[in-house]
């Protein structure tokens, strides 16, 4: 009785975006609702693009020096409280914890939805000499938020998550560490996962509670919509006074230390799919494939097709690839649509023909490239064609943002270029949340970020009228 | 105004065993407490241990090709009350969300104190036939069980496991999974950290909630307590049932499939603290320990020294040793301390007349031989030295079990080589609850397990004098 299961059908991303990466996020298997509203599951497929993007990020983290540790998950209401800014951005996204075991609690606990308050609580027991500085920390942990509308990856009220707390003798250096962990992340984005980013730094109102500043890569979805992909939060001392973290300084006066945070959450799935993926599904970046290479006998039912298969599908593990063979009774169309669907970066077709003129077919999954290769040459081709396929999908990712970045100036041109074409628009900015509001009400559209590298565009806001000296990004986010 | 910071005295194990634990978790700085009651923070250094296990410990899992997901962290309370042993033995240790944001939930949630119920709802949503089974799934995350007392890494509130779900086709193959990860586990303790077990199953009393037969590995500590280090639980179909999880079998009937679940925690740092430590601290199994090889200049300041030391510190790392180099202006009496304190299996001394002779010292953790070493058969004899190490270790404690696990063949000499010996008491067992009881009540020893390996002691049991087929092992537990 065996039933053939056929590759279901996705949306197409032109006829209704949101339904075709929801679609997508089921289809291939990264995620699962849970039977707890706003809950997800990230299934075996996803999971384990997860896990490589952890493993290498990690690997990143831990070359400048940085720990991990565990914090504890539930933070007391009194903690949280402590920093006046951050539990009023905070608090009314928490989930309570009231009842341990059958007691109730005398004070209720809430589950972390960032732990800067846990740090400082702790740094405030173990920290003692400028010689103990700086305290380098990163937890791979998940967070509750409690969000009322909630999309898979992209806003869920848990997510997973990584978030680096560190400690600094000086100012200087915390904004050193802010800005190399910002460079860290859009670094990982760009040479990983093939998304060019935009460094900027946030205004004030769109800022981490709390913080003195907050720095964003933002990317360009298939949709022109932006996404805030990672944040890298400067705090000055302001926690340290708030939690009294204090040490012995350099001369022996008690001191302050600086300190930042810095995330990154599964939401980066999330900007993989909408950056990359087509109407055949999930196009993923060669390095955190889960498959990066599936092999499919044609034919294989032919004398020595199988064999000849297993042996190159040994060949390329051996080389240090993820390889998969499918042998199944599954049609070749099936397979083929069904590893589009996950987003392998390459395909190694190889049928009796081929075998016997001493060769096989690659593919790759980004623009259906088709290569003949000889055998022997196997593992070399290999790894060029994922090469071509990472900076393939790296350029076509950064054409659609060049080309999607407009210049307005004026708050009409602005709004009349982000109806027609979406995208970011870049205009002058006088600084003030008057004018930031405006561009809100007006053209829909956020601030995205103030670029790192700026230009002149002109000399007054376009909103107001009034000097400005600083460039800015507009757009409608996630 | 350098303060040369002092190793800290730690209280020797045979004055108070507790408090040279306690002394040991918080001077190596692998734990701190946190400000939430029963909660524990894990430092740098125990982080990285942990880390060095879940590396491991993950890969062989995969071997067998078990996957990994993450699951909601909330579990609402219907679904936890859908099989009534489960829900009777972990409620009563459940910490409660109430609220979401500002709002009461219509429900309250559960923070996971286990996670078989939130697997069996998403398998109740995805299996459809036995084409997809067997389901191996896995996930790394916390937990919070709301215990009474808590010790560090033994049992706190929240702690750090892994949480094997599986799901199978017939019993045959859960059984087959069952002993599987128990041996996987067994294997773990003995090849990685170099501790022997006793493998073996829980009586109906000591099982899991809810499983039809629960396997564990039982560890002796130096204080010659049991030690319950890692479980494997076979469920049959009852939990499927419950959670109305079926797929369409090789019949094209309706089936309930079978089920395991399987765990291990933080809790093995604990294990191997209380395993191998000794009155200058903890000693580590290389496998897992952050630092392998600390290197230690002496006469540092003399010409060539620094320089020496550095480059063998450098060959160590090419050679895929975990090492570090302590030059600071600490003392040679404070580092080596220092370095026993945090259990570094091995330290490398070298001083000007070492280096001009061509050679180095091995100084061995566990039992403080050293070896002469000449400076070109570094990396060698560091491999060889860490070897020894492991299977030094492992030959201690495999004494220690061995010593101390003693024959009885009457309550009163059970009681009797307890109260003189400690360990674990050997005897056989008739099966009934009411002579488990007797021996808790009257030799406060509760059961370890029914060991695979069993011998025949007696005909009878030794505390009712009725018929007795099953040898079973007595001790007090942590």
């Amino acid at each position: 009785m065996a039933k053939e299961k056929k590759v279901e059908q996705i949306t197409d991303m032109e006829v209704d975006f949101a339904q075709w990466y929801t679609d997508i996020c089921r289809k291939a298997e990264l995620i699962e609702y849970a039977s707890v509203k706003g809950f997800t599951i990230l299934r075996p497929y996803g999971y384990a693009i997860w896990e490589n993007i952890q493993r290498i990020m990690d690997g990143e983290f831990k070359k400048t020096g940085h720990v991990n540790v565990a914090m504890p998950v539930l933070i007391p209401e009194s903690l949280l409280k402590k920093e006046g800014e951050l539990v009023e951005g905070f608090a009314p996204e928490c989930a309570w914890v009231t009842h341990g075991g059958s007691e109730e609690l005398e004070e209720r606990l809430a589950f972390r939805p960032t732990s800067e308050t846990m740090f400082c609580d702790h740094w405030s027991n173990i920290l003692h000499s400028y010689r103990e500085l700086p305290m380098l920390y990163n937890q791979w942990c998940s967070v509750i938020r409690w969000e009322k509308t909630t999309r898979p990856f992209l806003r869920s009220r848990e997510f997973w998550w990584q978030e680096g707390h560190t400690l600094h003798e000086t100012a200087e250096e915390a904004i050193a560490e802010t800005e190399q962990q910002l460079n860290c992340y859009a670094d990982f984005c760009e040479n990983v996962l093939a998304m060019p980013v935009v460094k900027g730094r946030k205004t004030d109102k769109e800022k981490f509670a709390g913080a003195e500043a907050t720095y964003t890569i933002e990317c360009m979805m298939k949709d022109r919509k932006a996404l805030q992909s990672a944040t890298s939060h400067y705090f000055g001392d302001k926690f340290s006074r708030a939690y009294d973290v204090t040490f012995t300084g350099r001369d022996n006066k008690q001191q302050y230390p600086f300190q930042t945070s810095w995330g990154s959450t599964t939401r980066l799935i999330g900007a993989v799919i909408m950056t990359h993926g087509d109407n055949n599904g999930l196009v993923l970046p060669p390095q955190i494939a889960p498959i990066q290479i599936i092999v499919l006998p044609i034919a294989q039912h032919k004398p020595g097709v199988l064999e000849g298969a297993t042996a190159l599908k040994e060949r390329l593990e051996t080389a240090g690839f993820r390889v998969k063979m499918d042998d199944s009774d599954n049609s070749m169309g099936w397979k083929c649509a069904e590893y589009e669907m996950k987003g392998v970066p390459l395909r190694v077709e190889c049928g009796p023909r081929d075998l016997e003129n001493g060769q096989c077919v690659l593919v790759r999954r980004n623009d259906g490239e088709k290569t003949i290769v000889k055998l022997e040459d196997l593992e070399a081709a290999a790894a060029e064609q994922l090469k071509l396929v990472h900076d393939g999908m790296y350029e076509k990712a950064k054409q659609n943002l060049e080309e999607h970045t407009y210049e307005a100036h004026s708050l009409e041109e602005a709004k009349a270029l982000q109806q027609e074409h979406g995208g970011f628009i870049k205009t002058m900015w006088c600084g003030e949340l008057e004018c930031e509001l405006k561009m809100k009400e007006q053209a829909g559209m956020t601030s995205r970020c103030m670029p790192l590298v700026q230009e002149h565009l002109d000399d007054v806001c376009p909103i107001c009228g009034k000097k400005a000296e600083k460039m800015i990004y507009w757009g409608v986010a996630y």
